[in-house]
């Protein structure tokens, strides 16, 4: 079975949690909104939100079609893809606990969002960014330490301890931190090349997964498309300026 | 079994959900935060997000202690208790499609906490009420009919439609929704009186939830904590106020 994602085709976005669970696990997938011809594109993917096409309603991209299943939510997607194609544990308390750590990173995600759109997704940076830069120095200051200190502290307490965060293996978990890790480098990366030694477990992990044979052949090919000022990761160097400390 | 819910002991907050699922379900359970007593009360609590528990270690409350296992995020607590107390489907895509529908209320959850608290958590609402005002604006003008049709049109959808999100039986879904259309009518009253023949389903869906036996016991019990200016659901009229239409 081909798997169908549903992305807006210019951003990494959401999308991209699950574009590299799917090239990880080597699952054939068309990334539908980024082909041209009949039947694809952004209207195709338009369609599924204006409940045009079977299936149950997503309210929001990225989503996933498996056969006649159609699933959103990022974390949802990963859920089935983890148990689907070994990115999960099987037994059931390591497949919540590999949920909850990306329902947390999931808060990571919302969180820097917010910090270059804390009014409204609809209205322009420009005219939020009084407020953006109010934001993002408490981010900065306060919740971004927050979240590093405890997925740190996750890699040391992992009693299997093989730079993963759940047991001994990799999980879809740790390819979306992967991604935040990259992404935030790429948004502060003043702050965060002063952290660097803070974080010396999830430096580790970021390089582990980079160098997976599938990641690193995908990170190198145009299907990966690269962080920009449209995507959740932005870089606004004054927004980084933001911060008290 | 007896459950523990970890969670902060003078507000709904998310924790809500979890209590709405053990309260349908007839688990019994000990809400820690809420009891005296040496080995309860918010010092255990603190203990668990220090790590100095054992299990595995939660980001924030909710948080919930089944036998030795400790789980938290509420989406992942809904999904643990929907599967052992016939919360949500058997079958995959059912798990799947109710979970789904949970992150999408959990999603809505976030941007109502958002609209008093756009800057930090971690400031009062009187230092970032400007930028409320503007917040509150537009999650009222956009954000809250993007979601209400969404959930209206869900109901309007379901192919066995007996009133309920999910095929002809409750699912914790649901009772998520339950809580969140009441939080609205808390803090948002003219707007959500002004919108409710629009949202026909979702009224009957409350109303039904609302008279499910264990349901009423529970709302009309003292372990349901009132709305209040401390939770997620407050009531400034000012941000009603904030909207243009």
């Amino acid at each position: 079975m081909r798997y169908e994602l549903y992305y807006w085709p210019t951003i990494q976005g959401r999308g991209e949690f699950v574009r590299l669970a799917l090239e990880e696990a080597g699952c054939g997938y068309v990334d539908v909104a980024r082909e041209t011809g009949r039947g694809a594109g952004v209207p195709r993917l338009m369609r599924f939100l204006a409940g045009r096409e079977s299936g149950e309603l997503p309210f929001a991209p990225p989503f996933l079609k498996a056969g006649r299943q159609v699933m959103a939510q990022t974390a949802n997607i990963l859920l089935y893809l983890g148990d689907r194609h070994g990115l999960a544990p099987r037994e059931e308390s390591g497949r919540l606990w590999t949920h909850q750590l990306q329902l947390t990173i999931a808060d990571l995600v919302d969180e820097v969002h917010d910090t270059h759109h804390p009014i409204a997704s609809s209205l322009y940076y420009e005219d939020q960014k009084r407020e953006a830069l109010r934001r993002a120095g408490d981010f900065l200051d306060n919740r971004l330490t927050k979240y590093l200190d405890y997925f740190e502290r996750v890699l040391a307490r992992n009693p299997r301890g093989r730079g993963w965060l759940v047991g001994a293996r990799l999980t879809y978990a740790d390819l979306s931190l992967f991604q935040v890790l990259t992404g935030l480098d790429y948004a502060f990366p003043r702050t965060m090349r002063r952290r660097s030694r803070r974080y010396r477990r999830l430096r580790a992990l970021s390089r582990a997964v980079e160098d997976r044979s599938r990641i690193s052949a995908y990170l190198k090919s145009e299907r990966r498309l690269p962080f920009s000022e449209e995507g959740i990761f932005r870089h606004y160097p004054e927004l980084e300026g933001a911060q008290s400390s």
